[in-house]
């Protein structure tokens, strides 16, 4: 006989373990949403071990469909932070070393936009395309970007929407199932994991985000994908713009040989490790091969990359009120900013006003002079000030 | 601005504490199935505070009906366990010293029955009353008994069905409000409150026993409900008989001055807490007062006291292998024997076998020689007698 869902519901909540076959019953369509809910909470407390987790990977890839590439496969997922633009320069950069890339990424939810929300704002751009379609656009200009489409692991298509309902989405074997389900179903072969830690990012401390990368890595060689995961702070955000059209402008700037420093340094980490060439990727950056490759994934997918960005009515500039040295930009503030803003998505389905952001221009440790600029909002109003200065914190200098 | 259902439970799940307005909206309608599930899991694992409960008491208390006796109503409630038949000896025990009973009781979910369905065990006798007939029926007879009308705390019922379904029952501020919510809803002025521990109760140890026997005593009080809560233990069944006519035979014996002792000890003890008088209870017993309130209450409710039960088929009894000393004689283990027979309810909505159950003849610290009975079955069909033996733990003699 087998035991019924509250049973195996409540073997979690006292700390057994489920059987594989018990972990696909309770993923199942046919179990309730109020049950899975229960059991997602009790899975917060009591973690999942290796074997359970690699079940319940099986499991929501089993009802799905899994795409298979007639070459090899380059992908890049980042567990997302305030201002991580990454894979708009990653991406390039890897397709213009010969290595194709086809990526389905998702919509934001919060702080700023997801990768597909930050390609909406180029005029014109289409990110809904048939596998026909992202087939061939590989095969013409080496690279695609798009919306997932539904029919790749539907499971955690519901398991998501149920723990962004419930408070369960921070757990380590959830959030690992979740992000590998979709990098399998999508035919990579190749993957670097960029694990965000700090208080702008999913998981706070930097052990947890070390052991989430390397379950990643682990899920993902039990599938064929040769995958590495680093984990990168998300303690103040990446590069200065923090805003869709803001990011695409920065990530564009960073592609043609400028841009932050630490943006460049990230993308030049995962793009090295992908090519597996660190000097070849150097040099299609230097060389402008790489800009060249995004002009050319940008027309290939509608998009105008020389149209003007829709850009906000209101650009305010905030100046530091005394001569200071900066001892900390708070990721989560001006990410709580930017979203304010109009930026982010605090809900499902809510619209994003792409034009509007923060691009801040002093981060940790950097001086500034009384009167210089800290920040410049893009707004379609006025802001007070003092949220933009709640951002700072400043260690005021003689 | 007030936070979502999904910051709410993040606050429980991470140990923070809720208002009463949180709590009020959080068991409200509008919360949906999933989101009330994972916050009661993340109750199970956090616990709330005194302030969070007596909050979530109130907010259950507020969608409902709160009846009102012109008299003072006793009441005696028993978290449960195997062979537990207390309210049928202790309400006319009570009712004869002159103190009214109005008592609304539920029906049981495994083990075997409830209140409600020992009763029903009884030809003729009607549990569906309105509040109209329970007032009249107590201001002729002083006692009556029914089942729980639909009205009287409604968040209780989506609540506990919600917790049976998702591995949410044990947990301490989450059983006493819903025990409490009934007791004030039912209008109880006097209240005994029997907590069950041990390994055939709800809660297995003696100190949750404690703590939650304290809590519903202070809610109790909050809402002018003078209460008292013993701890009694529940590792062997209470009295001998477990099966819902068995256990109505073994509460008749009990009120003609016979039955076990442990069954005969504890509803004196209830009944001489709720009467205030120990030696007026006894009297009542000894002289017959209250086997005759127990005829005339079964009479009011349409009952016939002198009609035969149903009887089981098989009667059979199993006999001791060998000369022993009895050291356990399993509360569970008995339960899931009367469960098996039918006495029980597996799930919700399940019929019942009136007739069936185990009378056990000794337990914990009896002697028996070798071929003496251990327990009689009434079953529909014979058993296997080492389902009957497992039940015990025999040390042999020499």
């Amino acid at each position: 006989m087998s035991s019924r869902i509250v049973d195996l519901i409540a073997r979690k909540r006292d700390g057994g373990e489920l059987t594989g076959a018990e972990i696909a019953r309770m993923i199942s369509d046919q179990t309730p949403d109020e049950q899975l809910a229960a059991f997602l909470m009790a899975v917060v407390f009591r973690g999942m071990t290796e074997a359970e987790t690699i079940a319940l990977l099986d499991a929501m890839l089993a009802g799905g469909t899994r795409l298979q590439w007639p070459w090899p496969v380059a992908d890049k997922h980042s567990t997302g932070g305030v201002g991580d633009k990454t894979t708009l320069v990653v991406a390039p950069l890897v397709a213009a070393c010969g290595v194709h890339v086809a990526k389905m990424s998702g919509r934001g939810l919060g702080h700023t936009g997801g990768t597909i929300d930050k390609l909406e704002s180029i005029p014109g751009l289409r990110v809904d395309l048939t596998v026909e379609q992202m087939r061939a656009q590989v095969e013409r200009v080496g690279i695609v970007v798009c919306a997932q489409t539904a029919d790749l692991a539907p499971a955690d298509g519901r398991l998501y929407a149920l723990r962004d309902l419930t408070a369960t989405v921070s757990s380590l074997p959830l959030i690992a199932t979740s992000i590998m389900s979709k990098k399998i179903a999508s035919g990579a072969t190749r993957l670097a994991l960029d694990v965000k830690s700090g208080e702008g990012a999913l998981l706070p401390d930097q052990r947890s985000a070390r052991e989430l990368a390397d379950l990643m890595v682990r899920l993902g060689t039990g599938h064929g994908i040769e995958a590495t995961a680093f984990v990168s702070a998300m303690d103040q955000p990446l590069g200065w713009a923090v805003g869709n059209a803001l990011e695409v402008e920065e990530s564009v700037a960073t592609l043609a040989g400028g841009g932050p420093d630490d943006l460049r340094a990230l993308a030049l980490e995962a793009a090295g490790w992908l090519v597996g060439d660190e000097l070849r990727v150097r040099r299609a950056l230097e060389s402008g091969e790489a800009l060249e490759t995004y002009r050319r994934w940008i027309r290939a997918q509608g998009g105008d990359p020389d149209a003007p960005l829709e850009a906000a009515p209101v650009v305010q500039e905030v100046a530091a009120p005394f001569p200071a040295t900066v001892t900390r930009c708070s990721a989560r503030a001006v990410g709580g900013l930017a979203m304010r803003l109009g930026a982010g998505r605090p809900g499902k389905g809510d619209r994003i006003d792409h034009a509007v952001g923060v691009v801040v221009h002093r981060k940790r440790g950097d001086t500034v002079e009384q009167g210089q600029p800290l920040a410049t909002v893009h707004a379609r109003a006025e802001v007070d000030p003092v949220q933009v200065l709640d951002c700072f914190e400043l260690d005021r200098r003689a």
